[in-house]
């Protein structure tokens, strides 16, 4: 019985293979690295059955993760995060079957913890004593979480600008953490110098293999309940797109070893109009974006100039007969008051964009009716507290409550 | 099949029985009621084995739940929040079991989800269209949030230093939301007003029934995770109580169904040095309470200067050998820096307080080094950023990381 089937890391660019067992961080081609599985040898031991009696945690689908040994594994018990229905929204936007995936039910309240928990793993695993990253908040606070978990040290970069909340995430757990008066690819070039100075691990997005296998298990979780029979859409806020490149790469693992069948979902990228070089890229048929200048949006998470990954995000897009659209702040502000008021979900602003992204591709008939979609929400609103302006009247303890 | 087997209500003080398809709040002699389930019948329907197939939430018990028909439970997938080992805490204790069960992973980042869940779900099958709620934030932000899944209005009424980000919840959930300048009690008389005046549910604490009904399903839990082999002490911080008082009533349902045996955790009431009612009642001998003046602490969850299930409260601790000991706000914090830095959980500071209490009670050798302890975490350090308070460096892109 092997806790893990992970043979190698190879470059999706020009195929260059790596020992997964050493440190590794881009291809030399300037390529992010994926990690690859034995699917033959994990499919014979596996089987659908066998996960319905492990625990409720991304774990449950260590056999395609690329932690080794259980022992390594460093967890607070994420995963397996809730599929809900969204009856309300659905008939205000003609879907009969419109879903969300709720990544704010998670450690830290985002789905950057799934990436941090595996990630973290796995450079525990292979040796890391320090890691270093950039990030606009909610990565920064679920790798210092987990590295305080590991026994890792972790050293923090972040805009001034990012979510406060995620300063003391990064605070409390004992990381090293600093501001910087710029943006998310100010800190990443200076996480940059630091690694080379120090001999830090790189932890930045898509500059380790592993972060990725966290957060393909979304795509896991998803075909598993939806009882292998994968929905039609899925929309995903994407900055920088780790997520919906994971996603695909899961759904793509999943088909060969048989667990699904031809048909993918529809990846559908949402950006905001205020930075989005990738739904650029897919407008002009580019392979690749370009910088997005002075990018601004109130979806912090989304705010990422360049992505690292952006071709392979714009390849889960058009392997899978999906589009990339932007929405505005004003637009995605509005859809997380109607989640939160119609359905009773407080999501955060990136996971609003998707509901302005399904409404108006709905409305196009991009999407049909009897579709079943999903939007995903990568984080829970109550990490955003800025984002919703509330004077509720003050009474004295003698007051009545003064009827409308 | 029964989908639920509740058959009354019942007052634990003077026994009288209530029809439970009728909207109840207290019983004529004052005291909360408690539902009350065949659990004969329950235990030919539903054994250990198929829980284990059932969905990762608090409704995998809905037989032991008092919601009739499926079609009402209103859910955001709640329950079933993860129980984890504390290794280096442990060590530092010389505790070797020691486990935290994580309530910040749910919905809302906070366990009122459970009691908002069923309770909310329980009143729009009884017919409720309107409820009001006291609140020192987080059961507010709860059932507004549950309430609009359920399509009822909720008015809340918070004390105007309850937690910011509760605030939004409720008004982004459209919740009618008052502020009063006093404290939870100040709130309760003008809920207690306006729900005589309206006509209006009461969901105060244990002025319904069906809170306590999420709340136990803690006790299931936990049962459940240790794999019917209960642990031996569970340290619970205590404002209210529904919480304490809930996991006795779900162990002794199910000492009555024989899937536990006769031992029972000892369940420790930790309370804050500020606001200590139910630790000043334990140490007197007494059966109730006395209103605690001026009452004062930052872990604002547990500042309930008097509780109306505080008998209830106490008939847990003394039925099952446990005990109740209050913290200082000093010690509290400072366990929350260590729950984050050495094991990467961010609590908030109500479970905090757990750590202090089991650090004393072992001091005291009241709990011995080979027991299973379980700290209860009622929620999520990150609805709670005025805890923790960071300065850290701000970094020009063109500047280096320092070394310290």
């Amino acid at each position: 019985m092997s806790f893990s089937f992970l043979t190698h890391l190879e470059c999706p660019r020009c195929h260059t293979q790596y020992d997964a067992d050493e440190q590794a961080h881009l291809c030399t081609c300037g390529s992010p690295l994926l990690a690859r599985y034995d699917l033959v040898a994990a499919k014979e031991q596996l089987s659908k059955e066998m996960l319905q009696q492990r625990e409720p945690t991304l774990w449950r689908y260590h056999e395609l993760l690329p932690v080794r040994s259980a022992e390594n594994v460093v967890s607070l018990g994420e995963g397996m995060t809730p599929l809900l229905p969204l009856p309300r929204l659905g008939e205000k936007l003609a879907l009969r079957h419109l879903y969300v995936k709720d990544e704010g039910v998670i450690p830290t309240g985002s789905f950057k913890a799934r990436g941090a928990a595996v990630g973290v793993s796995r450079a525990r695993e292979l040796g890391v004593r320090t890691l270093a990253m950039p990030t606009n908040g909610n990565a920064g606070g679920a790798w210092a979480t987990y590295s305080a978990r590991a026994g890792l040290d972790a050293v923090v970069v972040m805009p001034e600008g990012a979510p406060l909340i995620t300063r003391n995430e990064c605070a409390i757990s004992g990381a090293h953490l600093f501001l910087v008066n710029g943006l998310i690819s100010d800190a990443g070039a200076i996480v940059g110098r630091a690694v080379k100075a120090h001999g830090w691990y790189d932890a930045s997005t898509l500059k380790e293999p592993y972060r990725i296998e966290g957060k393909k298990t979304m795509g896991y979780e998803l075909a598993e309940q939806f009882h292998w029979e994968v929905p039609d859409v899925i929309l995903y806020p994407t900055g920088g797109g780790v997520g919906i490149i994971g996603i695909y790469k899961a759904l793509r693992e999943l088909q060969e070893m048989g667990w699904i069948g031809e048909r993918l979902p529809r990846l559908v990228a949402v950006q905001s109009t205020g930075c989005a070089p990738i739904v650029k890229a897919w407008q002009e048929g580019r392979d690749t974006s370009e910088m997005w200048k002075n990018s601004k949006t109130v979806a912090f998470g989304i705010n990422v100039p360049k992505a690292l990954g952006d071709f392979l995000v714009l390849e889960a897009v058009r392997g899978t007969g999906g589009c990339a659209l932007a929405v505005d702040d004003d637009e995605l502000l509005q859809a997380q008051v109607e989640l939160a008021s119609s359905e009773g979900l407080f999501v955060c602003p990136e996971g609003a964009a998707t509901l302005v992204a399904a409404r108006k591709l709905r409305q196009q008939g991009w999407i049909h009716e009897g579709e079943r979609v999903v939007l995903l929400n990568t984080g829970s609103g109550i990490k955003y507290p800025d984002t919703v302006q509330v004077s509720p009247p003050l009474l004295q303890p003698q007051d009545d409550i003064p009827l409308a």
